[in-house]
């Protein structure tokens, strides 16, 4: 490939640099990108601030291998560039590193918190914006976890605690334990382990990893060498071009370990991160575009960060009788609902049973609307208002999650699994499949002595007896329930 | 314009610094103030603090253009000044400067934090201390944000949100969103494009505006080239010397962009603003003044910072039913009140409906009476005693909006309308005209996502069901209430 | 006096340092003390520690004058020093000073907390120790006014507040205003001036002022000089020896301006006040009596700060019927009992009407009982269990008081009148008498602010209305009340 | 011992540090404890450690006198070492010290804190890292103190509190005061003074104490020179190899002394005490071992830190009536229960009566379950549920004792009396026996002050109707109660 392409020299490329002449470099390949500027999922300003530039460092973690060859035919090559003058043009850039200092041992990283600190330290600027940033105040975020350590346990002494067994079920799927990967993206910009070393972590563990709509890998690197009974979901994001999510379900459908469709309902629209959006200011270039970018910017203040660029292409016109009536047309597989943050949803997606066969009570790990409720709440919620729910669909959780006693607070209030975004990420980033391991191991030990000091043996026999919700009660909604608001009930169109 | 008076020395004019014998420079012509000291509206200190001396850079920025015409006959002026022996004496005063670090680019800023932040780098201590102070102990500012992060959101979910519609009414007026800029003295401290600069941010967004009866320009210079359909406010605060208010409403009523009189209630007396009255003992002078000011200050503890200096001509008399009835014969103008704090006062004012169109639900910014209650407090109380209110007359707030979900939480709860007050002036500070309509840009942009995350399409969708106010209802009054209380009651003179 | 004594050397009587022998010079005079180690109020160890040295600077801020003739015969004057000696030597131990900064003037301070900074600079580190302390971790003195800051105010507007006036009567004595002094002992420690000084500024606002039963100063030296209709108490320790105390009340009778004899309840115990205790081990000597002060730190552990030397020879046996009966042997007086802190005593000293005339809801100001509740609390107890003894007593508070609104808010709850205690301390630290005035200046001015900026005229028109007392209310005791308590009751003997 | 035997070369004895052949030295002799590396009570990491090293200094302080007698047969001595060399190779690795601050005398240190402060200067890392450390986040370790501090007093007035009586009975023994000293692990971490060193200080104050399963000191060595009637406790941890602690009860027996045996319930399992787990990464060794401990790991994340260590034999299998009945069957002695955390294993407890004499109640300090509730909880849940408990059987509380304050709350509940644990430890570390005198008589003093401040003369006077629990009262578990559930009751195998 690009044998036969003429040499160009990066002066020249450089060259091409606007709208109405864009090249960019990618693995040595000069492209003209003119044309597809428009078409790209993440707008114009995402490519043009690379544009007369090499750009494989920014494309690389965070796009599937085979985009490019699906995105850009082949006459869009222009020429390539000489491997030495783009090393020698690197190379100038860069600071004289110090000698890297060494990291701990992973063993002696003893909670998530300490895996989270070393993966700061390690990986970059940008992606570690990404994951760590949250909706403006990040007060969703941080309540998260407060609202865990408000409850307190009670537990219960003289009870024979020698066995505990964690393993449980997932829509009938048997899994090692009820601690689950949440969709998270771009994994490669933490380590470049990727999405699939995440799953073989998880495969020691037997635990189920829900796959994310923008995986910086394909979903069949991802599954590749799995063992067979190895649970997998796979997220959806609706694209407004609803024929590429039809394709993309066509290939799951393929690799029999995806089981269910995790459909995503918390982001009909990017919620404002401003540690990720503030990284586009930093750099060079990032100064010389405002004029242009005004227009842009009008849409999304503060710019694009990685999450408004991957929200780019997304549906915002999902409804409950539509889409899902499209999308039992489309895939034979069950559906779980992501981002349920009301009772009220909650009781209409098991109106929907059994094609939806599970909720996932999550406010996107306060991503989206700060101020949003702690899935702890809404599963509080549903209890006080309708708690048939838990006999008709599974209700999953995610946000928050740092501890063992966190995990069994979740199952004691009824749910089926607890999920984890940010720290298989940092896990990632710490160590690679290997931190990964390290997140899954502390915590599956962590929930193991949670539940023998409580007094139980399996999460079987876990419940609410086990807890003082008191504190979190007093602040759990109280008005009106949305069950006999008419007007919503319209809204859902049933 | 004093070619034919003499010119004098600044040491000869530095003589005439006393109560007997009171002289001061502006704009290079030497004015003798003697007589007029007493006649100030500030007060006589206000001016002998700068007597002997060139007033002009204190004098500038908070007077109307005619202000001094108005106030001085020409037989004041004595003299007037070398320019060239004033700019050496301003000189040898300025401490060598160094390059002025270069402002970041105002799209680089994504909130009104980071807004305030870049304002206060730019603008004077004097200024600043005036815009930032509160009453005592900043506790009701400080609170007045703090209260809406302690309301919950509701997110639903399957809602088509592609369309998004933030326009709506005051008094019937069409606005393009549901924020505006609440009245606020002195906006030329920050930049010289003041009030005006303003109008013409606000016009970008359909926005209306209250424009302070302390405004730093004239009510006509704020609403030139303003389009036709823009609106605008007059606020009053009733002078003593009632001539003073009638002329100026006479003025109001020949320019057509301003809709109402929003009548300032909660200010019958000046807060104590620590931070606006230490300023009076920065710089010299101060503390030479001690043994003379002692009087005055048995008046006003502290001194008077430049809020106690704008209050002194402003009537405490004001009752119900004089004061509207005196209105009423003064202006056809429909009447807003600014200030009220609780539901008796709120439910009293729906009965002067409809001469009294809505109310300003505000604790001055925390700037009055330092533990007084937030609007989404008096919000809550009107709610809970006198709902009928909002049916009567419109219900608009202000104080501590500085997110969009502060926005979306004040209108779901019945809000017709959320003011800005110093997050207008911090963006003058930031940088003029532009800096307000980046103010307005964020805040719009935020309240869009907002409204789309709930899973709602326009203002007129949002409502209570969206909120868990569960914390913030713990500690709502709940004792008697006044409506039943013949004694306040009759004070009112209904 | 002392003409006719020999004259000693320093050296001579440093050899005097032990119980068996133990000279100390006051005023250039040496006494042997040793006869009166056991009498001394405070106990040997207050007197040992100076044993062989000149103790007078440390005797002379916290004795009023006459104690040395009244305690010591002239016999025990065994001799006078060289002045020259003693100035030399006390000029060796002096640090070469830097020059003083200059102190801000009065009126630049703002608040109370301004006063106490600056008189925190002003005053040695053993008189700061003293009046800063309280018990244990000083929790209920903290709370005392956070206690405040949570009840919020409800201002009601158009109301004409032109006028204001503060004054008002105490036990049928108008005074101008209802903030007064509370018993504080040791004015002198912080200013020569002492609790005369605070007298003189009190008289200017026509406050009342009672006084410490530790008073650095005679009664006769305070009241020296003061206007007939200032309002003074007395406050009294009834001490072990009855004689004593006896001996006071004949003293104050004979000086008509003390109205009332205010009785100490709330520290039949000195409270634990490890500031002030701690400074018996800063400088020379405390670590070398360590093994001697043995059997005396059992029964004070952390030995004696000024606090506990006060202490000494109070009695601790009081009870209601017993000692209210004694007293009205020996004084016709009417009594208001200090140190309430339940609504049971509140109740009970109003079964001793009319002899009883007020209570002072006080914890001490945080100084004795940590975690006992504050005057506020005890206020709403007394309005939820028994109101009927605002009709039959005057209730007065103290604790916690920093700002007007402080003020307001425990008037409207019922308060007659609210005393300050460390703040005219810290006054007389920052400026003497001026400083106590500028103290009651500042309080005066925000309690008028206050009231205005409610919508009221007078301290009569403040009531319940005016505030929001629901996060308060929470806190407030809801056990079984002690009124039905016959094992308590008995105990009151009534 | 040892006269005959070879000397080794350090070098030699290097070489064994493998779990094949592994060699150590303990007091100059060296023994091959390869085939002892399994029955060690830790497991074998503890011993891998130190494979081919001088133990010596780790082992000391933590094993009582006979330990190496009980477990090494003679033939496990395989030579001895040059003492000489030994010493030299110790020195080579100490940094030279500089000349130790000089510690403050105990009497001025006035409170617990002061003395933890002083305590974690003085000794070792791994000892404060053992006595400090809590469970995950040390939520309930924070929280049993600050509990206490939530709780408001209600002091009464005009009492005679002239005389204070403190005493008490624990299980029908007369103690000098209502404060004994927990089972607190390894007190020759602390100081050499040790376990017996706590004896002698309890003594003295007539204090019951309650030995550690786990002392660093024989049982006999601790009551070695008690008077006849100074009350001690056996704490006992069933272990796994139930013939061992059958053979500790029958030593016990001998030994009268011991009143009761205390049965820990609340550790079945060790808490994640991350601070001390931690202690295993500091220093030589630690990171060579990773690979090869990789299986410990698995069961154990963290690595094993002196609390992991302890727990190794315990057996994880206790039941009520199983349990009770085997111990019925080794000892006449009453039975305490420490450990209780609900209402309903204290109900539970009572029905054991009168085997079972009294509770303790406990979250091991916040050492086991992290966000377990403070012994406060627990008694205002047996309050609320089944006060009749205290009728049956004593109830004793620990964990967050700070204060005098503190233990009268306590006490006013219905606390028959108080635990310290790390407080006695810190004591020891401070400064010995004396250390431990100091805490016991700082807060035996502070008892005392708070017990006459709140009006009583004794402990037996104490009850709730001097405390303002309702901020805490807020917070306690309103739930179904267990009593009801038949689940868990059948657990319990009545």
């Amino acid at each position: 490939m690009g044998d036969n392409l003429k040499t160009l020299s990066l002066d020249e490329v450089a060259q091409h640099n606007t709208s109405e002449s864009c090249w960019v470099i990618l693995y040595g390949i000069v492209y003209d990108v003119t044309d597809f500027l428009n078409e790209h999922p993440a707008g114009p300003q995402a490519i043009l601030r690379l544009a007369g530039k090499d750009a494989t460092e920014e494309f690389d973690p965070i796009h599937p291998p085979g985009t490019l060859e699906g995105y850009l035919s082949s006459k869009t090559k222009v020429g390539k560039v000489d491997p030495a003058e783009l090393a020698k043009k690197a190379e100038s850039g860069v600071a004289a590193s110090t000698a890297p200092e060494r990291d701990p041992p992973l063993e002696s990283l003893l909670n998530l918190d300490e895996i989270e600190a070393l993966a700061t330290k390690k990986i970059s600027k940008k992606a570690w914006s990404y994951y760590y940033s949250a909706g403006d105040d990040l007060w969703s975020k941080s309540y998260n976890n407060a609202a865990y350590r408000s409850i307190l346990l009670r537990p219960r002494v003289f009870i024979d605690v020698t066995a505990c067994d964690l393993s449980t079920t997932f829509l009938g799927h048997r899994v090692g334990m009820p601690i689950f990967v949440c969709p998270a993206a771009m994994a490669r910009l933490a380590h470049p382990d990727g999405e699939a070393g995440i799953a073989r972590a998880a495969a020691r563990f037997g635990a189920m990893q829900v796959v994310s709509n923008n995986a910086s890998m394909t979903p069949e690197q991802i599954v590749e060498g799995a063992p067979a009974d190895q649970v997998f979901g796979w997220q959806l994001y609706v694209q407004k071009e609803r024929k590429h999510s039809i394709a993309m379900l066509e290939r799951i459908h393929k690799l029999p370990n995806y089981k269910f469709i995790c459909l995503t309902l918390d982001a009909p629209f990017p919620g404002k991160r401003e540690l990720d959006e503030k990284m586009q200011w930093e750099g060079s270039g990032a100064f010389t575009v405002t004029a242009e970018g005004k227009g842009a910017n009008e849409r999304r203040p503060g710019g694009g960060g990685v999450g408004q660029q991957l929200f780019w292409g997304t549906a915002s016109d999902l409804t409950w009788k539509t889409t899902l009536d499209w999308l039992a047309a489309h895939t034979h597989l069950p559906i779980v609902l992501k981002g349920v943050q009301t009772h009220e949803d909650a009781y209409l997606a098991a109106q929907y049973a059994p094609q939806v066969k599970a909720v996932l009570l999550s406010n996107h790990g306060g991503r989206a609307l700060d101020t949003a409720p702690p899935a702890i709440h809404t599963l509080l919620e549903i209890r006080k208002y309708c708690p048939e729910v838990f006999g008709q669909i599974e209700v999953w959780v995610d946000g928050g999650i740092k501890r063992g006693t966190d995990v069994v607070k979740a199952l004691c209030l009824g749910a089926k699994g607890v999920g984890l975004g940010r720290a298989a990420l940092f896990g990632l980033g710490a160590g690679g499949e290997a931190g990964v391991e390290r997140v899954l191991e502390i915590l599956k030990a962590e929930t193991e002595t949670a539940v023998r000091l409580l007094g139980a043996s399996s999460v079987d026999e876990l419940g609410p007896q086990f807890l003082n919700t008191r504190i979190l009660e007093r602040d759990i909604y109280d008005g009106p329930s949305g069950l006999d608001n008419s007007k919503l009930w319209s809204k859902a169109k049933l």
